[in-house]
C-alpha cells in the first residue's frame, strides 16, 4: 500500500499553468501533486562567446530550490556561494533532455535558457522540471515563430520525464517524498513523444536490482509520460 | 501623468494570498501590482551558536530574485557564487524592519528566518517583501501560540513598507519599474502600525532634493502603508 | 549627558590632511575625532567594458576596514574571501553620494575610483569616508584640469555626510562608537553644498521614531555638514 | 568498424596494479586501455560530525582529472576554485556504487574515502574509477580485518562498471575517447558480482534510443563486467 | 649609480612611529623611505581550536596592500574574493620570522596576530613589514608583562629584515621600486639581533648568480639590519 | 645518524621515467626516493591576453598534491575551493626556476604550462618537481624543434633543485619526510648547470642559523644537483 493510497501505476494530479509570469518568453507553473515548479524559458538573441560562429543555437537549463520548498528549511545556495552537486546534476540533466528534442541548427544563433525553480517540493522535482521545461520552451519557440524570427520549428518532438522506483518491493510510479526517502531503487526516465528514451537513470538505494525490475520501471514510466504528454498538449492548446 | 495612469497618491492593487505553500510555518504570496513575492517564515527551535544563551530569539531575512523575474534575464546568484551588494542590502533591511516590531525576549531561544523570493518584478520588490514578510511572520507566530510554544505575543505591532519618489517633478506613491528607472529621487519608508518610522531611506538619483520633498514623500508613504495595513489585516483574518 | 561630554549639537574635531599619500591623483587622511579614514582617488583613463561608449565617465567607491581598526580584531575580508553586506552597503552609498555632485558627461570617458580604508574606527566611518572622498575627488579633478585633460569642472558642488541619532532620548550629532552602540535611532545624512539632500537614511535601532525626530536629526545634520564643508574648503585651499 | 579495430563486444586491456602507492590503506593503478586512474582508499577512524552516533560508517569518493590527462590541457579545478558539475556528478556516482556493496553497520563508525585521480584519459574514466575503487576498498578492508579492527567483512560483493554506447548505429562495449565523442548514445552500467544492477545511466547524445537498444547495451555491459570481475579477483589475489 | 643617488650600502631613511593607532595592543607606522606600512599586533586570550591544549601560544601574521598604495591602482583582494599567491607568501614569511624569536611556551595559550597593511609602496614592503612587526609585537608583549599576564619575556631577541639585490651589476642595499623592477637578483634576509639568519631568500630575476654574490648580498643585509635594530630600539625606548 | 641510514651528503635514489603519459608534449615521472611527482609540459600556441604582443613567450607552472599522497589524507584543494598558500608558493617557485633558464624571446609567442602533481610524498616534493619539470620542458621543446616550430633552442641550460637542512645539528642533503619534520633549518636551492644559483631559500625552523651553516648547506646542494643533472641527461638521452 502506498502512503498516499495511490495504485502502483497511478500518477499524482498533473497541473500545468502556462504563462504564469509576464516577462519570460515562455513560462509555466507545473505541479506533480504537491511538487510545484516555476519554469521560465528566456530567449537571448546572442550566444556566449564559446558557442558563437557554428551556425547553431544552444538550449541550457538552471535549477534551484527555494530554501523553504522542503519540509525543513535548507540553506540558500546563493548565500552559501555554491550550487550543490545535486543541483548541478539536475540542471545538466534538464539541459540534455531538452536538447534531445531540439534541432540546434534550426534554432539559429540564439540561446534559450530554461530556469526551473522549485516553489514546493514533494518528490520528483527534476522530472516535473523537465516536463514543465518542455512546455515553456514550446511557448517561447511558438513566440519566435509568430514573430517570424524562426521559419522552421526547431523542436522535433515532445519530451517528458517521470520518476519511478521500488517501494516496499513493488515497482511504483511517480514517487512522492515519503516513498522516495524509503525506496529500494529510484529511477528517472526521460521519454520522447515517439516512445523512445532520451535518458534512463536507475539507482539502487538499497539492494541492487535485476534486469526485470529495470524493465518494469520503464513500463511504468511509459504510463506516466503518456499522461504528461496529454497535459502538455492541453497546456499548449491553452 | 504616470505611465500607468495612476493618480500621484494611488497605490497599485495589493494582493496577499496567505498559506501559499505547505511546508513553511508561515507563507504568503504578496503582489503590489505586477510585482509578486513569495514569502515564507521558517521557525527553527534553535539558534545559531553565536546567538545562544542570551535568553532571546532572532528574526532574520534572506532575499532573492528568480533569474527571469525581470524584463531581461539576470544571472543566478547561486551560479555566480555570490549575492550582490543590492541583495545583501535588501535582506538586511527586511530583517531590521521585522525586528523593529518583535520583542526578541518574548520570542524565546528560537530563530525565525523569512525568505523573500521575487517571482516577478515590476518595482518595489523590497517594500512588497517587507509588507508580506510581516504577514508570514504573523502566521508563523500565531502557529507557535496555538501550539502553546509561546504564551505571550512577541509581535508588538504591524509593519509595512512602501516606495515613493519624484517622477518628472511630482512626488508619487508606489513606483513601478518604469517610474523607478526614471525617478529623480527614490525613497523607501518602513512604517509601523502606530504611525512611527522604523526606517527611512531617500536617495537622490538625479538632483539632490530638499526637506520639503522629503516630507511630501513621507506623507505619501503614510497613505500607502494605511492601505497595506488593511490588506495585511484582511489576509490574517482570512 | 554624552559619554564624551560634548553638547548634543557638537561635532568631534574634524581633521583633513590632503595629499597624505604620493601615488594617488587625490588623497586625504580624514579624522572625525578618533575615526581616521585614508581616502585615495585614482583616475583611470579608460572605463570597464560595460560603461564604454556612452560619452560619459564613472565615479565609484570601495570601502574597507583594517582588521584592527576596531576595539577587537575583526577578520580580514580578503582572507575570508568576501566583503560583508555592511561593506558593500557602505561602498555603494559612498559611490552614489559622489555621483550626486558629478556631471558624468563633463568627466569624459574616464573612471575615478575612490578607496576609503578605515585606519581607526570610533563611529561614523561611512560619513567620514564620504566627506573625505569628496576632497580626494576634488584634488584629483583639480589635477586633471591643471593638466588640461578637463576643460570644464565636472564637480557641481560640495558633498558631505554626518551621522546623528537619538541617544538616551536626545537627538545628538556625530555619534562616536559608544553612542552608536546604544542609540535608539541611527541616521546618516548626505548633504550638498547648496543645502539639499543627496541621501537620508534613518533606522530605528530600538523603538520606531516619529516625524518630528526625523526633522530634528536632519537639523543637526545641517549643523554638522556646515562645519565639514568649511574643513573641506580649508583642506583644498591648503 | 571501430577506430581501434576492436570487435563490438571487445574490451580494451584491463590492467590493475595493486598497492601502487605506499601511504594509503588501499591503492591501485587501474587501466582500461590508455585510460589510467590512480585510486586510493583512506581509512579514518572517525566520522565527520553529521554522520556520528548512528552506529554505522560511511564510504565516500572524490574524483579529479589531472590538467593534462586529456588531449588538450584543461584548467585545474583547484586553481579555478570549484569542481565542475561533471566532476561532482562522477564522484557522487562512485560513492553510491561502492555503498551499494558495503554494509555500513558492519563497517563501524569509521569513514573510508576513495580518491580517484585520472592520470591519463581516453574515455571511460568514471567506470575505470569505480572498478578500481572496489579493489582499493577491498584492500583497505582486508587490512582492517587483518588488524582485527573488523570482525565481519562489511563488503557484501564485488562491484564493477563499464561504459557502452551506440557508435555509428552499432552497440559497442567500452568506448574510447574517439568513440565517446561521436556516440549516438552513451551508457554506464554499474553491476554487482551476482549479476544485479547498482546503477544504470543511458543518455541519448543524438537521437533518442529504444528499449531494445537499452537491453543490448546492458548485455554488453554484462560481458565487460565479467572480464573486470576476473581482473579484480586476480589483483586482490596477487 | 642608483636612481636615488644612494651609495650601494646606503639605506633609505627609517622611520618608526610607535602607538600609531589606539585600539591595538601594539602598533607602529614604519617607513623605509616612501614605503609606509601600518602594523598592529592584536592579542587574543584564546587560540583557534586546532592550536589548543598544547600549553603554548601562537604568533601569526596577515599582510595586505591598500589598492592605491602602488603607482597604478591594483584591485582590492577583498573584492576579488581571494588573496594573491604573493600576499600569502609574504604573510607566511612574516609569521615565520616572528616565531623565530618567540618562545611559544612562554607566551602561554594566547594568540598574537600581526597585521601589516601597506599604506604606500616603494619597494621592500615585506621587509619593512617584518621590521615593524617586531616592534608592534614587542609593544604588545610589554603590555602583557606590565599587566602581569606574562611573567617571563617570550621574545628571545630582535628580528629585522631587509632587501638587497644586484642592480646593474652592483650589489645594493634596500631596493626601492625602480631598482626592484630592474634588479638582476632580488634577495630578502631576515636577521636576528645576535647576527644569525632566520630566513634567506635570493632569487635570480635575470641571470643566475654565484656564491660570491650571495655572500655580498648577505653582508649588505647585515649593514642594513644593524641600522634597523637601532631604529627599533629607539622606537621601543621612545 | 639519519633515520634512513644515509650519509649526510647522500641523496636518495633518483628515478626519472620520461614520456610517462601520452598526451602531453613532455612528461616525466620523477622519484626522489619515495617522493614521486608526475610532471607534464603542455604547449599552447597562444598566450593569455595580458601576455600577448610582446614578441615573447611564457613558461608557468602549477602544483598539486593528490589527497592521499601523504601519510594521512589531506583535503582536496579543488573541493575546498582554493589553493593553499603553500601550493601557491611552490608553483610560483617552479615557474621562476624554469624561466631562469629559458630565453622567452626565443620561445616565441607560445605558452608552456608545467603541471607538477605529487603522487606520493616523502619530503622534497618541490625540488623533485623542479628537477622533473626541466626534463618535461626539455622534451616538449625538443618536440617543437623537431617539428620546425622553433629554430633556436630557447633553453639556455639545465636547472635542478634539492633540499638540505640541519638535522640534529648536522647539515644533511635531500631531507625525507621524517627529517624535514624535525629539521632545525630547511633550505631549498635551485642551481643551474653552470654552477650558479637561480634561487636560494633557507629557513630556520628552530634556532636561527649562521653564515657558515648557509654555506655548508649550499655545498651539499651542489653535490645533490650534480647527481640530478646526470639523471636528467640520462633521461633525455634515453
Amino acid at each position: 500500500m502506498r502512503p498516499s493510497g495511490r495504485a502502483p501505476d497511478q500518477m499524482r494530479a498533473i497541473t500545468i499553468t502556462p504563462n504564469f509570469t509576464r516577462h519570460a518568453e515562455g513560462s509555466v507553473l507545473i505541479g506533480f501533486g504537491d511538487t510545484k515548479v516555476l519554469v521560465t524559458a528566456s530567449v537571448e538573441e546572442r550566444l556566449p562567446p564559446w558557442l558563437r560562429g557554428k551556425g547553431e543555437g544552444w538550449v541550457t537549463a538552471e535549477y534551484g530550490m527555494l530554501p523553504r520548498a522542503t519540509h525543513t528549511r535548507g540553506s540558500r545556495e546563493a548565500a552559501k556561494g555554491k550550487q550543490s552537486g545535486r543541483t548541478q546534476e539536475i540542471q545538466r540533466l534538464i539541459g540534455r533532455s531538452l536538447r534531445a528534442v531540439v534541432d540546434l541548427k534550426k534554432l539559429g544563433e540564439r540561446q534559450i535558457t530554461v530556469d526551473c525553480d522549485v516553489i514546493q517540493a514533494d518528490g520528483g522535482t527534476r522530472t516535473a522540471s523537465i516536463s514543465g521545461a518542455w512546455v515553456a520552451l514550446r511557448l517561447a519557440v511558438n513566440g519566435l515563430m509568430r514573430q517570424g524570427l524562426l521559419n522552421e520549428d526547431p523542436i522535433t518532438q515532445k519530451v517528458a520525464a517521470i520518476s519511478c522506483g521500488i517501494y516496499q518491493g513493488t515497482p511504483v510510479l511517480d514517487l512522492d517524498y515519503v516513498e522516495d526517502s524509503n525506496a529500494g531503487a529510484d529511477a528517472n526516465f526521460v521519454l520522447t513523444g515517439d516512445g523512445n528514451i532520451a535518458e534512463a537513470q536507475a539507482t539502487a538505494e538499497g539492494a541492487p536490482y535485476d534486469e526485470e525490475a529495470l524493465l518494469r520501471l520503464l513500463r511504468l514510466a511509459r504510463i506516466g509520460c503518456t499522461e504528461i504528454f496529454a497535459a502538455q498538449d492541453k497546456a499548449i492548446a491553452g
